[in-house]
């Protein structure tokens, strides 16, 4: 038979994926001699097989937990049901990450009318019995019968009412007797059965309870949030309770072996005197900070300091625990590497370094890349902020600091933001189709949804500021006009929000760039070692490739020549070309695009200062560029001098059925070679200027789309043929790499042919994603929470690389490539390029470097040097 | 020095890729013994280079042409230029295959004044002299120079006018004098220089005249309508000109050794006395048959046969020779096998078979399977054909002959066709939902579109004539007419269209039916030893089923569910489905469906007899269902009782950006699993009624656009839950398959994951070839013309599969599946499954059968023979 149970004394904390993380670690404290309460765990397995059964016991469970029970027995001396000395229990979920709050506990199990009345006796403590046998009802209700737990709350605050006291604690053992017998008729007549009073069957419904838990909607979104496979499982812990509550020499708390929000070194947290855990966490109840222990019981709080000791020293990292004090007896309920803001996780890296308790590599591993985002954001002007004073508040969805005018929708924003506006995106609540526009807004402002909406989601993944849940805030997008309570403005109005603190405030105000020192630079240098490879980033502007080189970036790996064309004056030039109906008049208006694309690039190089340059030549389908409403089309018209019917019928002609996989990329220049020709002596022109003024230049140049080798042919023919020529009549020694972009699943498969011609190759997961699943990017919406819901996606692959799919097809290409070449280069631009687990997979298959955001640059080096360290690289 | 020029004594028939067909063939019967006039063919290598250098002679090719001249002036005694015994020569393009027509010729060339003198003086033949010389003249201008060739054509008609003269013939040398006259100052007016008098000059400009013709608009096209590379080139064939206009003793014919359109063994052709071969081929002069040449000139048409025999005896096949007798001396120019009709082919093949020439093997291979197409569908009376003009031509979409009334729209010809009439149905364009009007009309003709609009490719599909693309074609639904430029026809007239010609006529003309019969039939049943891919077809109704398997088919590779729902009751249903807001709505929508579909799998069944059916479950975007203008959104909302408001804003919700990529396919079911039931309920109860009336059953239902293996496993058990409890209930031993099309990229990579839960395997290689490209069908129109135009793409790959990037797709997953499983069956369902180049590819790879249109299953069977001949397989 599998063995699905284990008791504390049998695991230890490697087996974390069998017991989870809490599991494995009441096993671990155990075994470094800490006082835990005694128990046993039901392993993830177990959760497994419970599912893929359609939810039934695995054979075989339910006799393992029967003699577990036998041994807890046996061990406190206590007996389940026992009238003298009952044994009560804890059944708590334990993934093997921690999902705080997401799944169900509950507490008190064991608990029925004779136990409570002989706890009575034995304790003379009838208000303890009585609440804890409440606390049972109660959560049992709410967990293993999925009942509404307002209605017990209900009778709770009758009772108090009736009593007139406004506290729990005001009521007295009579009182939770009386509510007892009221909770016990309230569970029958809403589940039609008496509340059980065996309590082997409470303890078996609560783990089968805990094991549903795991697949509630909280925790499918978290999992989704964090990258946690849905196939993990949880275990459950079964425990003996220990009472907090027991007398006046009780209590409980949450503490920190150090400050998670500044990283100090001094035990940091909580504690309530005779309550239970779930006390201090709801906040019914005011609590102490947990140095005040130190003067109510002295000898509780040596005790308390003890196991701290104990467990950073087994641990090696600031530990979050939950303890009980039960009648001066201290024991440890639970441990966990404590969550900590990103600017804490540094500061207590390099203070566990300066202990000489963790390495510098160690401390490299310890930082999760992902919390970096909070450091690297926009932060507003301090001093002018204290000048300010928030009209509203809101969640702090998503950090950084925002400024811009109103929009209330995704045509208004794209409009301005087109014409080179900052906007600010203002809605009630945000959908799917708000996504295109959080890619182009200065930050998102919404009135409904909380930090984990998805609004919230989305502006975290691509690091644009956002505040949610602004219950102030209202929308009125027929008079365009939105209000803060009595603030009232107007579409297009300008307004900074702080999505860090969740303020908003009413006009623009200043900003500062977030700057890498102290202990966050110092860790950074010790990262740079690890790292094997690269980190570029993708910047159009030459503020942006200012910024990218500031926070480390080897280069450029991604220009995006088409951002360039959305200037005002240019947008008319380009839109000229587009619509050209006569090659001269196409020709006319590439040659109005040339001097400033030139000028462009001559900038462009010249903040990049040497380090590579790489430009894709203009990728997006041609409608992009193209007005939409009929008031814009009219203005063309007349700009023009076209008729504004035969413009309409010129506009509609480019409407495609399936853009993303019709005339675009590599194939606009194909139909229009003149086009690549001013981009390539742009750029070549550029080059030698540049190059003149004795900076140096490194210069690549990228095709879109390429998905035949005589396509790549081609085009390199005609790109060498204009820069040979411009180069040879300046006589300079400019040089430059043509390569071209991987995106289509057929590119990888011709990848041997592609590399005689091509000197690098950069993945564009975002598109190679779409046509290798088949998922458009703008319509997944539909049916992706379903996918989600019924676990047959675990993460969205736009977000961190699929490798079994696209994955697969980037190893091939590499695999093909290298019977070639040698000592190519492959980079990768997209969203990804700062997904820490997708760095580690493009480090293993052998990429050359990822290019993402310039903010996340950081994020995606540390990833970077993570991976490193886990694959033995270090440089010489 | 590379060598670019080959003497006819050089060269044989297996040098076709260098020399050319004709080259070749030219040098294969000098080897025989036939009488060629002498000469050299210049290389397709020379014409590759050409072009590789951007448009410039090879270097050393103009030596070797040079010296390989005076080998020809000393074989034959005549020199180039010469003024008693002149060389005159012909230039003629050959391509490694035929492409009648497509390139350019010169004659005559080496005519100068002091030729044409010399050449009267010796011949005393003036109007000889000076007819070739203005020929020359004419054609050099045409080709070489480009020019516009009626200008010199109207200089010819002014000069009959003036002397009032009808025919060329009566024109004397005296008057060709004149011309030449003429044509020589035309001549230097056009060009600003002077006719070249220099021989040598006029053949290099020549023959890189032939050289830039390859590259021609209508070759271009022709190549890319017969899968021709353009990589080729052709060679150039430069040859002594024989004169069939050298004396009363003189002609030229063109001649087939067997009728090439019923394919009797009788020579077939025309000649000319006194005439050159191009007055043979232009029709200005009528021509005899070619056995009045035995009494006009018995002598040389007893050469004629002697040449006939020994080109058959060595080619194997019907021959197409041109010749020429030059006083009384008889030459073959050139040989070919002879295009013919699918009806010749058969009977020739046989013919050759029972004259013991060739092998039934080889009879097999000699039928061009795309030629069949013609066999397959009803055809116009020829004879009443003959007697009708066009009243527009549009591209031949799907084949075959279509009579009917005019009808605008699907209510109309729904009306008339319930009425008993026959349709046309005529549009602008056709959606899908014109689908259920395709099944119930005689022809479909469409003002845009290509060959492979949606409209082509369904009505090939379901074998219904198309026209599509029919430029002159305006529709005007308003009042009720449809006019082709001049043409005004009201709906309701009659008109005929042919789908092999893209021809339109006015009115009806008679029909004639297909069948496989006589030759056909039993050379078609000789194939069917050789063909070790099996073939299926693609059908959606009972009728479709019967039609396959009588042509054929080993059973149904595909049955389109979605196809059945545009009927008029079921659309009402299916669309109440997908705008249903509650669970409740959208199962009564689906529990309407569940009887129809089901009859539609009874009537399936039983027409398949026991043959496989493979079903796919439903496949397209919700929103080709749903309507699209105003009025049938009003209506639709007053159906299902819903405000117009609200039903207009869910279908705006449906929208999608790529639909192609979005919500569709087996995502369908994943959001609504009980679509997915309903359908495998109809499916099963249909399979279990038909076991019962003991009609045997084989039932593979497959589930579309799969790309991840929990998808599989989620939807698998859905139906296996479903079925086995239907199937136990009614203690049927029904069995079933479940298996999944591979469609999207990422199918193929993790096939080997798949392939332990799949039956089997369906390429889908419309939809690969899709993704794998990032081409959008739809949309590819904007650029695959440059595609073809820059020699990027050589064939559609969409028509024929492609080898490196798709196939080798479908080969990994081939590969990686037999890891799993062996003995798996893998199909293809899509156009390219009667592609005869792609059936071949997909007989290599090893796949089990390919489906396709109904009518396209003998190409398809013949196909697969052919390839299993040259890949020597032979069934036991």
């Amino acid at each position: 038979m599998k063995k699905y149970v284990y008791m504390f004394s049998e695991g230890k904390a490697s087996m974390r994926n069998l017991l989870g993380g809490k599991g494995a670690n009441l096993c671990e404290m155990t075994r470094i001699g800490l006082s835990v309460p005694y128990g046993f765990v039901v392993s993830t397995q177990a959760c497994n097989e419970y599912y893929a059964q359609g939810k039934v016991m695995p054979e075989g469970l339910e006799q393992q937990i029967v003699k577990a029970m036998k041994k807890v027995e046996a061990k406190t001396h206590k007996k389940l049901g026992g009238y003298r000395n009952p044994l009560l229990l804890s059944i708590r979920s334990g993934a093997r990450v921690s999902m705080p709050g997401m799944m169900d506990t509950v507490l008190n199990l064991g608990m029925n009318d004779s136990v409570a009345q002989g706890m009575e006796k034995a304790t003379g403590n009838k208000r303890l019995a009585y609440d804890s046998y409440r606390r049972l009802i109660q959560m049992y209700a709410d967990v293993v019968k999925g009942l509404d737990i307002h209605d017990f709350e209900d009778e709770l605050s009758k009772l108090k009412a009736t009593k007139q006291v406004k506290d729990d604690l005001d009521l007295n053992g009579d009182d939770f007797e009386q509510l007892v017998g009221t909770y016990k008729k309230l569970y029958k007549k809403l589940t039609k059965e008496e509340f059980p009073q065996n309590p082997m069957e409470q303890v078996i419904q609560a783990i089968q309870a805990v094991f549903r838990s795991w697949n509630n909607e909280r925790a499918i979104v978290y999992r989704r949030m964090n990258d946690i496979p849905s196939v993990w499982g949880t275990a459950v812990n079964v425990q003996m309770m220990v009472f907090g509550n027991y007398s006046e020499n009780s209590g409980t708390g949450v503490a920190f072996t150090r400050n998670p929000a500044t990283g100090e070194k001094k035990v940091y947290g909580e504690y309530l005197m005779n309550a239970q855990g779930e006390d201090v966490v709801s906040g019914v109840r005011t609590p102490k900070q947990v140095l005040e222990l130190k003067e109510q019981n002295p000898e509780i709080f040596a005790k308390f300091m003890e196991s701290c000791e104990k467990l950073e020293n087994r641990y090696l990292d600031m530990q979050e625990l939950e303890f009980t004090f039960e009648d001066n007896h201290f024991y440890v309920l639970q441990t966990r590497n404590g969550k900590r803001t990103a600017q804490a996780a540094f500061k207590i890296a390099m203070d566990l370094v300066k202990e000489k308790k963790i390495t510098k590599k160690q401390a490299v591993l310890m930082i999760d890349p992902k919390s970096l985002d909070s450091l690297l954001h926009p932060t507003f002007d301090p001093k002018e902020l204290q000048e300010k004073q928030p009209i509203a508040t809101g969640l702090p969805a998503s950090p950084g600091a925002g400024v811009g005018h109103i929009a209330l929708n995704y045509a208004t924003a794209k409009k301005w933001s087109d014409e080179g506006e900052k906007v600010i995106l203002v809605k009630n609540e945000t959908s799917t189709e708000d996504v295109e526009s959080m890619h182009i807004v200065e930050g998102v402002l919404t009135a409904t949804g909380g930090m984990t909406s998805h609004a919230a989601v989305v502006a975290r993944g691509i690091g644009t500021p956002c505040v949610s849940g602004c219950n102030t805030l209202l929308v009125n997008t027929l008079d365009g006009t939105v209000s803060f309570g009595d603030v009232v403005l107007t579409e297009g109005d300008t307004i900074s929000i702080d999505g860090t603190t969740g303020c908003v405030y009413k006009g623009a105000i200043g900003k500062k760039d977030a700057e890498i020192a102290g202990d966050f630079a110092t860790i950074m240098s010790w990262a740079e070692r690890y790292a094997r490879i690269g980190v570029r980033a993708n910047a159009d502007t030459p503020k942006d490739v200012k910024r990218s080189l500031e926070l480390g970036a080897e280069g450029i790996g991604l220009c995006r020549t088409e951002h360039m064309f959305f200037e005002e004056k240019r947008i008319e030039a380009i839109r000229a070309m587009i619509l050209a109906t006569t090659k001269e008049e196409r020709e006319k208006a590439i040659n109005q695009l040339l001097p400033m694309q030139q000028k462009d690039f001559v900038e462009m190089l010249r903040a990049c200062q040497g380090k590579p340059l790489t430009i894709r030549f203009i990728d997006p389908p041609l409608h992009e560029f193209l007005p939409k409403d009929q008031k814009d089309i009219e203005k063309l018209a007349i700009s023009l001098g076209k008729d504004v019917k035969d413009l309409q019928k010129s506009i509609a002609e480019l409407k495609e059925f399936n853009p993303m996989m019709g005339y675009r990329g590599c194939r606009l220049a194909v139909v229009m070679p003149e086009l690549l020709i001013m981009q390539t002596t742009a750029i070549i022109k550029a080059g030698i200027k540049v190059l003149k003024e004795e900076i140096p230049v490194q210069i690549e140049m990228m095709l879109p789309l390429i998905g035949e080798i005589r396509e790549m042919r081609y085009l390199k023919s005609i790109i060498k043929t204009t820069a040979d020529q411009l180069i040879e009549e300046a006589k300079s020694p400019l040089q430059y790499a043509i390569g071209t972009m991987i995106e289509v699943p057929r590119a990888c498969m011709i990848a041997d042919q592609l590399a005689v011609e091509a000197d690098f190759y950069s993945f564009g997961t975002n598109d190679l994603t779409q046509m290798t699943y088949g998922y458009s990017r703008d319509d997944i919406g539909k049916f992706l929470p379903s996918y989600f819901e019924n676990r047959i996606l675990s993460f969205d692959p736009f977000v961190r690389v699929d490798e079994f799919g696209v994955g697969e097809l980037m190893r091939q290409t590499i695999q093909k490539t290298n019977k070639v070449k040698k000592h190519f280069k492959y980079g990768v631009c997209g969203e990804q390029g700062a997904d820490p687990k997708s760095v580690e997979f493009f480090d293993k298959i052998g990429l050359t470097y990822v290019s993402c955001s310039p903010y996340r640059v950081p994020i995606a080096k540390l990833a970077s040097a993570q991976s490193g360290i886990k694959r033995g690289y270090q440089k010489r």
